[in-house]
């Protein structure tokens, strides 16, 4: 299948939200977002028969297999919050989701977190084999940026643009540096400010850069770029805080995956090394300090606030 | 190190050769060639104590471990052929050797062929571990759209051009298709017509994006970028081809890896199929058709024309 056209979308989550009074219906978003990152997402890839099969089961099985589409969730909500619409937005959501699927088939891998489950389902290379989930993983991370080369350019913002917004959040400087860090430091003392890198390079990294390309996708302005930075930034080290804070609090069933994992594997985690209500604590302050990044959207930025405060609540 | 900005070379092998009466000087050109590649790769690479260190030192490791620089060659040869240079074309010749670089540590790792040395060298999970290593492909696969990204457009191709071009033939129905089907088809009986399709894709698919980003870079003709393709297709199964034929004929120490590795692994290959003297007449006929895919270029092709008969007659 060619992957050179692009999907038409009866979704479209992110548009005429900014000026609704509210409250914002945040399942409903959440929903039609969904829908349609993942009929994009089914248009995109090649069909599961397509051959060789077993390479295109195997992307689709972790690109299908319940997740959370935070990402383009976020990547809509930002272009929302800059006027701009679902569609032009849809290519890039679409992108960062791959990568983040990619990311999460690797770390899985034996090598890495030898994780059996991810969301409540068998991880990719314990159904094909570490060899085709390492390929699988590749393949994702190339037709990732296949996909957001399909997406429009802008007048602020050219194809050069977004393929290095995508390459840097996900290089050897950002997502790969969080993962390096992260696995050389097991079993080690870590520090909060180490744990912050690791957080900051293998979360925060991937988040801030889908609230970017969705602001992009709305040919932002730079003031609105830096928001949706500082924005993204926050939210996703706040994220990623609680993902740990859920580890240690939260049972398997409920997480879908091995909880405790972290601390069995002497992982460096923020309640681990400041505690439990600290960790809270911190969570809250970088919740706050997102929503005060959204100023300059001047209330309409009603998408993010609720993206921001459902993050913050959620318990899997 | 920001790899925004594109290096200066004063190495321009692509240029002037074009109207070089005879004979060719190629191993100046690979010389040349080789040279500019790594200047530019040094350049774009983060530094190996850029932190964290493990990565980068992996990623150089097998970037920097004396590879043939085969497809950059073939990028700044392309380039010549359409009256372009080298300068436009580095960029581009710099991110297929990421991938191809990022194609063999994957390759080697102990989940698909196994392999303890390339080039005369530890393979890079021997040096740095599985993890590293997995993660050290994913960066130079990554590293590869960031390099892409920093071309120059031009009036025919655009960088959406360029980034389609180079994740297609990198992607699930290419590269990675042609890994997958040497994966699923060791141990079993492969026929001729299987054989040809792991090659088209394993290794034809990027020296032909090779050949046509070459084009690309120097505003080629549509019907000139169509000789490239050809061009590049038929070397490129002459070349795998010739490869098959050196892993049985020649010693370890000779090709710097283990020798008779896929006669061991039971790996199909054109002399276990169709024998030793039939193989070395499909890589002569190939790489005849090879040479009239360039009769469009009326003689300005040399330094194709000896890259072709060099791969023909290379003893490693």
């Amino acid at each position: 299948m060619s992957a050179k056209t692009r999907p038409a979308t009866s979704a479209t989550p992110a548009t005429t939200r900014a000026n609704a009074p509210a409250p914002f219906d945040l399942p409903e978003f959440l929903a039609a977002s969904t829908a349609a990152v993942n009929a994009a997402l089914d248009h995109f890839l090649p069909r599961a028969t397509t051959k060789p099969a077993t390479i295109h089961k195997a992307m689709r099985y972790s690109l299908f297999a319940g997740g959370k589409r935070l990402r383009p969730a976020l990547c809509f909500a930002a272009a929302a919050a800059c006027g701009g619409t679902a569609a032009a937005a849809l290519p890039l959501a679409c992108a960062v989701e791959c990568i983040h699927t990619y990311s999460l088939i690797h770390d899985d891998l034996p090598a890495m977190d030898n994780d059996d489950y991810r969301r409540g389902k068998l991880t990719n290379h314990k159904v094909f084999g570490e060899g085709i989930a390492i390929l699988a993983g590749d393949a994702l991370l190339t037709q990732a940026f296949e996909i957001a080369a399909q997406a429009e350019g802008w007048p602020r913002y050219s194809h050069r643009d977004l393929i290095l917004e995508i390459a840097e959040a996900s290089g050897s400087l950002q997502l790969i540096a969080g993962q390096v860090a992260d696995l050389e430091g097991e079993g080690k003392k870590t520090s909060a400010a180490q744990l912050k890198y690791i957080h900051e390079r293998k979360t925060s990294a991937l988040l801030c850069c889908s609230a970017r390309l969705g602001g992009m996708s709305a040919n932002c302005t730079p003031a609105q770029l830096q928001a949706l930075t500082d924005f993204g930034y926050h939210v996703g080290l706040a994220f990623q805080v609680i993902d740990d804070i859920l580890d240690v609090t939260q049972t398997s069933e409920q997480l879908g995956k091995t909880a405790g994992k972290d601390l069995t594997a002497q992982k460096a985690t923020y309640p681990r090394i400041i505690g439990l209500d600290k960790s809270r604590k911190i969570a809250k302050q970088l919740t706050a300090k997102a929503f005060a990044a959204l100023q300059p959207f001047h209330g309409r930025a009603a998408a993010l606030e609720a993206l921001a405060h459902y993050l913050l609540e959620r318990n899997k």
